[in-house]
Formats: C-alpha cells, sequence, structure tokens
C-alpha cells in the first residue's frame, strides 16, 4: 500500500485525500499546527498548502523530503492584484521546489481542478481529470495510477517544465470563477 | 450586419468562418494568394493564419488594420521542438501584434479550440466554448456576441494580458494531441 503524507486539511487537502484514500494509498495529514514536529512517513508527499506556506516546510522537512515524490498543487497567484502569478514567468512553482529540493521527485498535479470536482469526482458531465506533469515517469505513473483508481481520469501532461502551462490554466480558471464567469463546481473538463 | 475578413482558408479559418456566419456575419476570406493585393473589408478581421504568416500581413496591413477589430488566433509553437512558444515568456502573440497595431483593437480568441470543435459545435458533450480575451470591452462583446449567435458558448477571458494563459492552454492541449493523450476531435471544454 503507498503511504501518502498530506501537508494541509483545507479543502484541497481533504479532496485529495479522498481521491488518494478510494484509490488504495493509506493517508495522513500533516496539519499547520504540526508541521515542524511531525514526521513525513509518506512515500508521496503532497503539499496542499497556500503557495507561501511552502517555503517553510521546504525549510523544515528538505531533509526528509529527499528521495520522496512531492507534489505542488499550487496556484502562485499574486492574490491582491488577482493579475499575475508571482513565480518569474520563464518558470513555475514546481519548478522552484524541484530546484530547491534536487533529491526529490516533484510533480504538479491537481492544481487545475478546484476542490468541489475533485471531492465530486465530475466537473458538470465529465469525469474530472487531474493533469499531472514531472520528470520521474515512475513518480508520475504511481501518481496517475493512484488517482484512476479514485475513480477519476488521470492524463500525464509531460514533463515538469510543463507546469508552467498548468499553472497558468490554474490561474485563468481562478480569474474566471472569481469574476463569476464560472462557478467554483465548474472549471475546465478534458476531452479525450 | 456585421462584415468579418478572414485571412487564411484552411480548418481553422473554414470552421471559424462557419461559426461567425451562423452569428448572422458577412464573411469573406483573403487567401494566401490574395495576401498583398485584396482589399480588407470587414469591422473585424480573423487572422486564421499560422504565426509565421501574421508578420508579413501586419507588414503589408497595418494601415488598413488601424481603427478594425483584429482578431489573433494564432498558438506561436516552436513546432520543431513542441516544447516551447517562441513569443517571450512574459508575453504573447496577441501583446505583440498589439503593440505593431496600435490604433487596434486586438483580441485573442480561438486558439484553445480545435478547428473540428469549432466545425462541430462541440466537445464531447459539452457546447465548445471560445475564451475571448481583450482590451477592448466593446469590440470583445461584440465577437462574443457572433460566437453566441453562431451556436457555440463564448466567454470573456479578461484583458488582452490573459492571451498569455490562452496561449499557454492552446499550447499544452496541441502538446497533449501531439502526444495522443487526447484526440484532434476533444480538449479542454469550459463548465459553468
Amino acid at each position: 500500500m503507498t503511504a501518502v503524507t498530506i501537508f494541509g486539511t483545507g479543502s484541497m487537502a481533504n479532496a485529495i485525500a479522498g481521491v488518494l484514500s478510494s484509490g488504495g494509498a493509506d493517508v495522513s495529514h500533516i496539519s499547520h499546527e504540526q508541521t515542524g514536529s511531525a514526521e513525513i512517513t509518506g512515500d508521496i508527499v503532497v503539499l496542499a498548502v497556500p503557495y507561501p506556506a511552502v517555503d517553510g516546510i521546504l525549510a523544515q522537512y528538505g531533509d526528509q523530503l529527499a528521495g520522496r515524490t512531492v507534489v505542488d498543487i499550487t496556484n502562485p497567484l499574486n492574490f491582491e492584484t488577482f493579475d499575475s502569478l508571482v513565480v518569474p514567468p520563464d518558470s513555475s512553482a514546481a519548478a522552484g521546489i524541484q530546484a530547491r529540493l534536487p533529491e526529490s521527485k516533484v510533480l504538479k498535479a491537481f492544481n487545475t481542478t478546484f476542490a468541489g470536482t475533485l471531492a465530486a469526482g465530475t466537473v458538470g458531465d465529465l469525469t474530472t481529470t487531474v493533469l499531472v506533469a514531472g520528470d520521474d515517469a515512475e513518480a508520475k505513473s504511481t501518481l496517475v495510477g493512484l488517482v484512476e483508481k479514485g475513480g477519476l481520469s488521470a492524463v500525464d501532461a509531460g514533463a515538469l517544465s510543463r507546469a508552467r502551462e498548468l499553472e497558468s490554466i490554474g490561474f485563468l480558471q481562478l480569474t474566471l470563477a472569481a469574476g463569476e464567469k464560472i462557478s467554483w463546481t465548474g472549471g475546465f473538463g478534458l476531452v479525450r
């Protein structure tokens, strides 16, 4: 059984826990209060926290994260302006995390799906699709398998460099929901 | 009746012509062979040509495009590597075109929908959604109205700066189709 440690206890953390548990994973959480004291036990570690909280986790857990799969779900928006990302335009939050954790296998996933569509398993009449980018084929395949066993669709979106495009999709989708062009239970679905 | 001039006669040009004609527009084309000699008659001008062909059209038609709405549908990929865009990472093809045509109202649209889903009007069971970004509210509203009257959905995706995100979506969607993760009649649908 794959062990998964999820940083965070919010709606995204809980929705991801639901999917991965349904997929057969043994899921535990490290809450904000436990961060710094609790140990990581999972082979897969999901950073289901707001982007500004990632830095502290990497600083405190860098050594423990070595050798593990680290899943970045963040949308690194400038939430004051809702008009740009705070990461360099030619890079991504995920690429920055990989640079900080050279011995971890970083994946970008879950940032293009609202919590509601992860929990429901559907977006409209479509099965919710999780897009997964990363450079480690085995880590990516394991996550894709867990998500699919959990009842959702999952698609290998390419190398970790594609995280930039996934973050663009997440960004646009957030602006559309904030602007009431779509609902928080809607968003982009993928038709194969 | 809104007059539309479409540069190009390929599958995207024809699919867009079908949608806008159904929406009540009077559509004419300028083919590759006619480019340079034919005059622009439309209030809305659609550049339904590959990105490398845009430069020549702007050079030949810059004066005629002043005052008109110019719709950029391009996905400015590096088609040799399929691994990056050829526009600056902090900008977009559409922003570059607007900079070249300061007296035109540039919109980004139709780059996130494959020709097949424009022609069919559906992606899977969803009505195909055209995402439209631009800084001129009236120009954007007119195009959105034509597309909706033409039987598709259209969503105001924000300012022209959002073209960067639309080009990221178009890029990722093309890599997914080229990698056979999705078909050329599939892609991203938008659930409201």
